[in-house]
């Protein structure tokens, strides 16, 4: 089918002003990080469900491959078109509607474009919390949320975006609509459609809206950094924390001295609340008890801490502008590392047993195999989620650095995690960036068994190709 | 292939001693509640998982069907043979090892026979908590827990098996081993293949082993037993108990007059703790703080509730006993309703909210279509789960009353249920029992997806055949 042909079958399907040809619009063809220039046939952007289905059975009928996307905050290049001009872009922008709050059920049904911040203040104004929070929540959807499974900050109660799912409303690669908006905690009907798609990276249907959980909004949240003495006791230090405040514990993000280092030199403005040593790490209690009720707790834990030498200093917030600095400090981490330059990124997972072993072992390989690198190492650590960054030595051109070193370091890097029965990609996903390593490193029978399931549920191969398998 | 050959086959992958000819083994063959009394072609035991894999390229190759079976506990005749004799049955109860505990990481792997007990067990000898909790747990494995997707008591606060299970070791329809015993919380490499196998049923492969998430063991348990002014008191006061306790709630038992008056007229020596009145219910409070810091929270909940007039009355257990005791009349009803004679059993879910409504009009139908009938509902109604059982009215026969009945009533039960958003099906399975079910009430784009989805996974058609789907 030509260009025009399609185009007016495309009109036909969300009316003529929301169908745009490729080629102009880097906000959606292009990836956040610059790293994916690609080029869509057209770009489509629907207004609801119904329209996403008549788009999906256009293209079926036309054999024209979609590549659906949410806020295109992805870090993996799964949401862009590549560049043959091929695609078309099925924005679902337009989808921005909060359908539904159940308070007494807990529950709220969005639609896939609804930003993720535009959730959780349809939340609150129920006095609920949607728990899923990003760097990026003011322009990531929910959509992209639930097809990357998302992660974040609040994972280790709450668990990954899957966990906050409880129904989808989905177009098929067919152009079917399946109305599985279940609202339910408990439903053994069958075979888990929901997760499949959770996490599938738009390679099998278009997510076009979701029922997820809410939950009571905290009473009071308690705020913390602490620096610990050596990498060891993070583990001792996490156990405790746990044993004290089980669910409370909403936050555990170890920072390396060098990353604060880097903030320090390219973000003075942002206030460090203790002084430099090699391992920090900044702690989360929400409760629904009230702050006074709680704070002997928080005392006592560490005063503990202390006293068994896992920490050797701590800041605890005051008030909601200190709790909020200690968490801009966290996320200042990403901006600092790329005023100081381009560098090689991982998003790694390991069982939190095995993270000491990993930093130190990996630490030990990169210092002898490139004097002087910089190792940025930070993340959820409570959920065994490391960001491990490697930048360019003090001087070296960073550009040079990432051509130079960034397949080998990866692969030393991947390589150690699979040893430890870690994983490559914690919560970015595999999109285009990690295509091959998924590829490369998934054993054969899990391999041909999602291959199996694509086949399955999108046998003409039209849906985001050549992403994530 | 003849009978003798096979046999030879099966023995060659397992060993003499655990093969056996069907048709004498009720207690393999037959399931629980007598419901379903099959045969099978040969009871077969493999003591690894090599020997799974074995056994099911036996069968794959002599295109014989298998039925896999964990401790044979389910209630929807998923686990045994039908009476054709042509289905080998395949027990797990030879891999029964704890295989791992990793105690910092709040991880542990076993194999698909443990019984549910063994691994709770291992946990608490680490002082952690394995929290699934079911009444069957001492037969019960955690391979059919994880094939099943069970529930049980513990879902408000740590959900249901899938959301406990972090990897899963399985023996595909093909006979080959999947290794995919992650220990990780974020792992984003691929489609969600555990949750494709957890919830099952044994029609797409064989679960061998699990890696499932331990907690800290709580420090203080508080169980009550408070009464209801009337059924519509049950939403505001789990919203109270959520916003005040948050994770904080393990269990909130709805349960109603007609199932405490058959406790006492059966098993009267089942203590009470409260007088007769309609609605009933049973809560736990579970904390990593001392009981003592914690009681305060506890009284003023109550008083707070009965000054709200969401409940009229309140027992608190004082003892370990005490609380046990509240548990096993819980547990009594439905031993109590087995000795008051067969009925008409219900395993639905709604959204919290609509529990209420759907429990007035139903009990308004039925009392209209069957004067005197016997409604004994309860379950875990913090997660909308119901048991909601329908016995005769009394001085009827029973078994005249299910014959008579039972058709009629669970369509009026599962029409009412569709129409409010709710599942046919909340943590017991379809199995053959639900099977007609599924394929009337599931939207056909679901069916469609299941069925590409057990054609993908199981094209020769041999997992568990006429289960489920």
């Amino acid at each position: 089918m030509n260009d025009d042909a399609l185009a007016d079958r495309l009109r036909a399907c969300v009316g003529a002003p929301h169908v745009t040809p490729g080629g102009h619009t880097p906000a959606h063809e292009h990836d956040a990080r610059g790293r994916y220039r690609g080029r869509a046939r057209f770009i489509v952007k629907p207004g609801s469900t119904q329209e996403v289905a008549a788009v999906v059975r256009c293209c079926h009928e036309a054999h024209v491959p979609l590549v659906p996307q949410g806020g295109n905050t992805g870090l993996v290049g799964a949401g862009v078109p590549d560049n043959s001009g091929q695609h078309v872009l099925l924005s679902l922008v337009r989808l921005n509607r909060i359908r539904h709050i159940d308070a007494p059920n807990l529950s709220l049904t969005a639609e896939a474009g609804c930003t993720l911040q535009a959730v959780q203040q349809a939340a609150q104004t129920h006095g609920l919390l949607f728990p899923l929070s990003l760097a990026s929540e003011g322009s990531c959807t929910l959509g992209g949320n639930l097809a990357t499974n998302a992660g974040g900050t609040q994972v280790l109660r709450y668990g990954n975006a899957r966990e906050l799912c409880l129904g989808l409303e989905v177009v098929t690669a067919q152009g079917d609509i399946w109305h599985g908006l279940s609202a339910l905690r408990k439903d053994n009907t069958g075979y888990a459609l929901r997760d499949v798609f959770i996490g599938s990276e738009g390679t099998l249907g278009v997510i076009t809206a979701a029922t997820v959980r809410l939950f009571p909004a905290p009473a009071s949240v308690f705020t913390g950094w602490v620096t610990l003495p050596n990498l060891e006791a993070v583990l001792p230090l996490l156990a405790l924390a746990r044993q004290r405040w089980d669910a409370g514990l909403t936050a555990f993000e170890l920072i390396n001295g060098t990353a604060l280092t880097l903030v320090q030199q390219h973000l003075p403005h942002v206030a460090q609340p203790l002084p430099a040593t090699a391992w920090q790490v900044l702690w989360e209690l929400s409760s629904p008890q009230a702050e006074a009720d709680l704070r002997p707790t928080v005392e006592t834990f560490l005063a503990d801490a202390l006293a068994a030498g896992w920490i050797t200093n701590a800041a605890l917030a005051h008030t909601h502008t200190q709790a909020a600095g200690m968490w801009q400090l966290r996320e200042a981490i990403s901006p600092a590392q790329r005023a100081q330059g381009l560098n090689i990124k991982h998003d790694v997972s390991l069982p939190t047993s095995a993270i000491p072993t990993f930093i130190q072992h990996m630490q030990e390989e990169l210092a002898a195999r490139i004097p002087g690198v910089m190792l940025v190492t930070f993340g959820h650590v409570g959920d065994g989620n490391l960001h491990y960054n490697v930048q360019a030595p003090a001087g070296d051109d960073p550009a040079g650095f990432l051509a130079r070193w960034e397949g080998e370091v990866t692969a030393r890097v991947h390589d150690r995690v699979m040893v430890l029965g870690g994983s490559f990609s914690a919560e970015h996903g595999i999109g285009a960036l990690k295509r091959d390593e998924l590829a490369r490193r998934k054993a054969p029978v899990a391999l041909a068994m999602m291959r199996a399931i694509k086949q399955a549920l999108d046998p003409a191969g039209l849906m985001n190709p050549e992403r994530l398998l």
